[in-house]
C-alpha cells in the first residue's frame, strides 16, 4: 500500500525553518544550512543535474529517501513565499525550482487559492489543492501509481499530517545547528494519540539520520 | 581541565521532563519513560547495588558518561519538589534517592535557600549554593579533584548553563516519545553565541546517543 513519507532537515533544538522566513531566505535566518549535510552528496548534485560530488554514510539515506516515490504533498509556503510574495499577485510563480523542478512527479499544493494546474518540464506538475490535507493525500496516492507520496514541508503541514495521523514514516536529518526559532516540526503533539517507533540511526558527517514508523491510536 | 558534562534523556520534541511535575511524578506526565533506555542496562543497575540486567550498544554509552566524574552540580527542583513540597517546609527532606544516593561525590544544588550541607552515607554530600550557576560550577570543580564535574537537570538549569557557555560536553539519549509538553532543553539559544560539533552517534535499542562538544563565542 502507499505510504506517506516524510524526509526532513531539523535543527537539534527542532526547527526545520528558521525565524524570520522571506523571498530573500525562505528557509529563514540560518535555516539554509539545514541542508549543509546534503548538498555535498554526488547523489544530490546528480539530482540537481551536476556532476561530482561525493559519497559518504549519509549517500544512502539520501538514495532512500527518493526512491520509490511517484507523487508528494507540500504546503504552500514551501511552493511560494507567504504574504506579499510574487504568488499572492501573480499566477506566473512556478516555484523556486527554476523550469525544470527536480521532482519529476506530480506534486499536489495545499493552499486556500484555487489555481490550474502547473505542468513543468521533466515530468513535474503542480496541482493546487484547496479542500484540506486529507483530499491532497488521498489525490497523490492515486497520482502515486502505487509507489509511495513523499511529504515535503513546510512544518506546519508536515506537523499538521503528522498530528492527523496520516504519516507512516519519519526521517528527521538531525544537524547540530542550534537555530533559537522558526518552525517547529515536533509541537503540540501531546493527546494526538501518535507515537513513533525508532527504526534506525545513521551517523553521518556533521549529521545524524534518524528513521521512525508513525503509529496512531490511543 | 576539569570540564563539565551534562548526559541527559530527551524526548523526540525536545523535553527533558513531562508536563505537570509533581510528587508523584518527579518527571511529569510520560517523563519516566525517558529512562526506559537505561534501567535495564547491568551497568545501570550496578549503579544502584542491583544484580542482573543487559548490555547492549547503550552500555558502553552509559559507562562512559558516569566515568571520570569528581562532584556534579543540579537545580533546586532536582534535588527535591518545586512549590509546596516537602523541601519548603522540612529541613529533613535529604534527595529522593534514600540515606545511599547513587553519586559517591560531593553535589552542589544551586537553590535560593540556604543550608547546611548533608553529608549522607556513601560519599554523597549535598552543598547548597545560593549564589548562582558560576558560583556553584566554581566550587564543583574545586571539590572534584581535577576529575570533570556533572551537570545534572532540571531542564531550566542545564539550559541555564548551556546558554552561559559553561558546558563543553553534551551527550541526549534521544527517545522516541512525544511528551507534548515540559521542560524543553534547548529552549531560547538564539543569540547565546553557542554552537554545537557533532562527535558521536549512537545507536540504541529505542534510542539514540547523540554527543557535542559545545563551543561558544560569536
Amino acid at each position: 500500500m502507499s505510504k506517506l513519507r516524510c524526509h526532513i532537515s531539523i535543527s537539534l533544538d527542532g526547527y526545520v525553518a528558521g525565524p524570520d522566513q522571506s523571498v530573500e531566505e525562505p528557509l529563514g535566518v540560518g535555516g539554509e544550512s539545514l541542508h549543509d549535510w546534503v548538498v555535498p552528496l554526488a547523489a544530490w548534485r546528480d539530482l540537481q543535474g551536476s556532476e561530482g560530488g561525493e559519497v559518504t554514510a549519509s549517500s544512502p539515506v539520501f538514495e532512500e529517501s527518493i526512491e520509490n516515490i511517484g507523487a508528494a504533498v507540500m504546503g504552500r509556503g514551501m511552493f511560494g513565499p507567504i504574504g506579499g510574495g510574487p504568488w499572492a499577485e501573480d499566477e506566473q510563480w512556478n516555484g523556486w525550482w527554476g523550469e525544470e523542478p527536480p521532482y519529476h512527479y506530480p506534486v499536489f499544493v495545499v493552499t486556500h487559492h484555487p489555481r490550474e494546474p502547473v505542468e513543468m518540464a521533466g515530468g513535474t506538475t503542480f496541482h493546487f489543492v484547496t479542500d484540506g490535507i486529507e483530499a491532497a493525500l488521498t489525490r497523490a496516492k492515486e497520482a502515486a501509481g502505487g509507489k509511495d507520496v513523499m511529504l515535503y514541508g513546510g512544518g506546519r503541514i508536515a506537523r499538521e499530517y503528522l498530528a492527523a495521523g496520516l504519516l507512516d514514516v519519519l526521517e528527521l536529518h538531525v544537524t547540530p545547528l542550534l537555530l533559537g526559532g522558526g518552525s517547529r516540526l515536533l509541537d503540540d503533539l501531546g493527546g494526538t494519540g501518535v507515537r513513533l517507533e525508532q527504526v534506525r540511526a545513521v551517523e553521518g558527517n556533521g549529521v545524524t539520520h534518524l528513521k521512525y514508523l508513525v503509529h496512531h491510536g490511543r
